[in-house]
């Protein structure tokens, strides 16, 4: 089967918008084996759609459209599929109803065109829309088969993946071309895209199935899996060995699979170990609070995290020495292991955690470039201030500290910063 | 000049990553007032490819390439076009002793293929590359104009905005087709988008040139203006009279433009009244700090924010009555004022924000739900405090309570909060 993912809409012709859409509907479409051969862009414009539909015909077998199925008269996907394959349409009592009863329940005046989302091809199947008032559409002609798909990405892929890909899924399954073809992405952390491909040499030259693929990502590196085969049990343990495979040969570094975070796997490691947790942040401002108090339950171990921005709250709350600040400057090692031990003191934490640099731009000398920053780590008979020269924008710096901070604790929790 | 975009990459069209060189490149033309008919994707395949550059060559006479100009085999683009169109490929001297030198500055390796990069279409223009190994090439022939940019968003947009926007400019400016259009965005907050609308009847009902387009972005609405016309002065006029128009009706519901920020609205008063503050959350977490520390110099106004994540940090730094906390929740308007109090007091500050509330998941009651958050303002004679259910999941529900503490201040700091 063949694919063309067709999205309509002047306001991404226009650039308004972004086309994630054909994104999200091509990685469904893979998950089934269906490769996808164009994707195409066309506004609200009747001929142009007309020759965009007509074009796909002679190259593809399963058409997928996202927009232009809403209740005005620039809504054209819905007409111009019909009018192409010389279908009538007809109106659906079924959405009628929904429709009817969702405006009076919200008192909402009822607008006349909103009956045009009514109306279906002849023979095509109504898909309901869970998050809006235009339903989709599956019709199957020939040797094709239509998708068309509201243009909202929140309507749009509840939408695919509950309805479209079970029924493609039963298709492919009947003729015998069903593929099963899934992903797994494995999330390293302190190697390098470079030195993480030499270790992995012998694995990454032999692959096959699955294939691996590395990917820079700001500080970290994915490795995306993909395997492919008849069954999804086959292939999620073709996934399972080839990613223990290359576990086993770079151990900590993977700290996690597919939407895992690192202040997830942090929070799991502080959970399992039952260690409370307290922040002392200048430069990153919030941020490290911020990533640890987005996984849910971090009230577990998470006690305080204090941003003492100014000198006097590093003194006042953390009990720096003011004569440390004055003779090491607010941005050093120094200041950096007091304000990590005063934080742990004062929160009566089991490990904290302290952040001090120059997010820039400005503050910076010829000694003090923008982008230092000292982090320290404290814990019972433990203690750690490491040196970092960050670079990027003041966000991008308070993103790498951040993230150096969470790796610091990871590796501390792990029982491997003794070692070092 | 019609335009169509080609995107060349089978990663894109796997879904591993979004067209948004796509949206770019249809903005940037825009603003020429060239206007974009056809978005194509299509994979690093020879025969498709070769289709795609004929059909675009059939509805385009600007045909705009992102992609498959690097130095391996499957980097097609720029051999397929110049085969297509009959033209040679010849060496591009200049572009190879760049190369060269980039490889011995950097020490590496370099591989023979990378020579592939230094061909180009004769009588094409070189687009040097300022962060990538393959240059862009300009070629005309006829009436086409076809521009082939590298794939890598960071290559490719600077390359289009400071070599191709200037060549085509020129062009239109020679053949007399020369159109300025420009945006401008209105940032409105504390209005919904149908109220809104409702406000702006008159000139919504009236528009011309500029256009308006609201959009609801989160808890914020976004209006944008485009106007048209022969030189960007009288562009630039045309979107400030209507700016200007707007603004008299919304008043302080506008609060930026364009690539304005609210906790930027914020610093900007805060600085110009010469106040400082301090903050105190709960569920947010640190992420009202972490928003208004992305600020470059917010260390002139923000003296701490204290994430005072349990109870004893609570009653430890912010000296909350623990028994309040017992009789009425750590969620509750007598907690969150008393947080506002404290850190206000023990951080000196002129004003203090608190935010205390559900996120969830989990930690709900009946009484209780997740979204529910109390905000405390407080300052000299001032004081504050405001209930608010918000919805959504973790996540969203701290990008909510941050927001609405921003809007919050926001209106304190422009003495409207006394009023209600």
């Amino acid at each position: 089967m063949r694919c063309e993912i067709i999205a309509v809409g002047t306001e991404l012709l226009m650039g308004q918008i972004t086309n994630t859409n054909a994104r999200d509907i091509a990685r469904e479409l893979l998950s089934l084996g269906v490769g996808v051969y164009y994707q195409t862009v066309v506004g609200d414009n009747e001929e142009r759609l007309t020759e965009v539909v007509k074009r796909a015909m002679e190259r593809a077998d399963l058409i997928v459209f996202s927009g232009g199925l809403g209740p005005t008269d620039d809504d054209l996907t819905r007409d111009t599929v019909a009018r192409v394959l010389g279908i009538s349409m007809e109106k659906n009592e079924e959405w009628e109803k929904k429709l009817l009863e969702f405006f009076s329940r919200f008192k909402t005046p009822f607008a006349e065109n909103n009956l045009r989302q009514t109306m279906i091809p002849r023979g095509a199947l109504m898909l309901p829309n869970d998050r809006g008032t235009a339903p989709g559409i599956f019709l199957e002609k020939g040797r094709y088969t239509f998708v068309l798909l509201p243009g909202p990405p929140r309507e749009m892929l509840p939408m695919l993946r509950a309805q479209v890909i079970p029924l493609l899924k039963k298709k492919l399954e009947t003729s015998g071309e069903l593929a099963v073809l899934q992903s797994r992405i494995l999330h390293v952390i302190g190697l390098g895209e470079s030195l993480l491909v030499e270790k992995l040499k012998d694995i990454l030259d032999t692959q096959d199935n699955p294939t691996i693929a590395p990917l820079a990502k700001g500080t970290e590196v994915h490795l995306r899996l993909t395997a492919h085969g008849r069954f999804p049990g086959e292939v999620q343990a073709l996934l399972t060995q080839k990613a223990e495979e290359i576990k086993s040969v770079l151990g900590d570094y993977v700290y996690g699979e597919d939407e895992d975070t690192l202040e997830l796997a942090v929070a799991r490691l502080l959970k399992a170990k039952g260690k409370t947790l307290a922040l002392a942040e200048s430069c990153t401002g919030g941020l490290l609070t911020h990533r640890l108090t987005n996984i849910p339950g971090s009230s577990e171990y998470l006690l305080s995290g204090l941003v003492t921005y100014s000198n006097e709250a590093k003194v006042n709350f953390l009990g720096v020495d003011p004569v440390s600040i004055q003779s090491k400057g607010a941005v050093s090692a120094e200041v950096a292991a007091e304000m990590s031990a005063g934080v742990r003191r004062v929160c009566g934490a089991d490990i904290s955690l302290s952040i001090t640099g120059i997010a820039g731009p400005g503050g910076d000398t010829p000694q003090k470039p923008v982008g230092l920053t000292y982090i320290s780590l404290e814990a019972e008979n433990f203690s750690l201030t490491r040196k970092y020269q960050f670079w990027g924008s003041r966000v991008e710096i308070k993103e790498r500290a951040a993230q150096a901070a969470l790796y610091l604790l990871r590796r501390f929790l792990l029982d491997k910063l003794k070692e070092e």
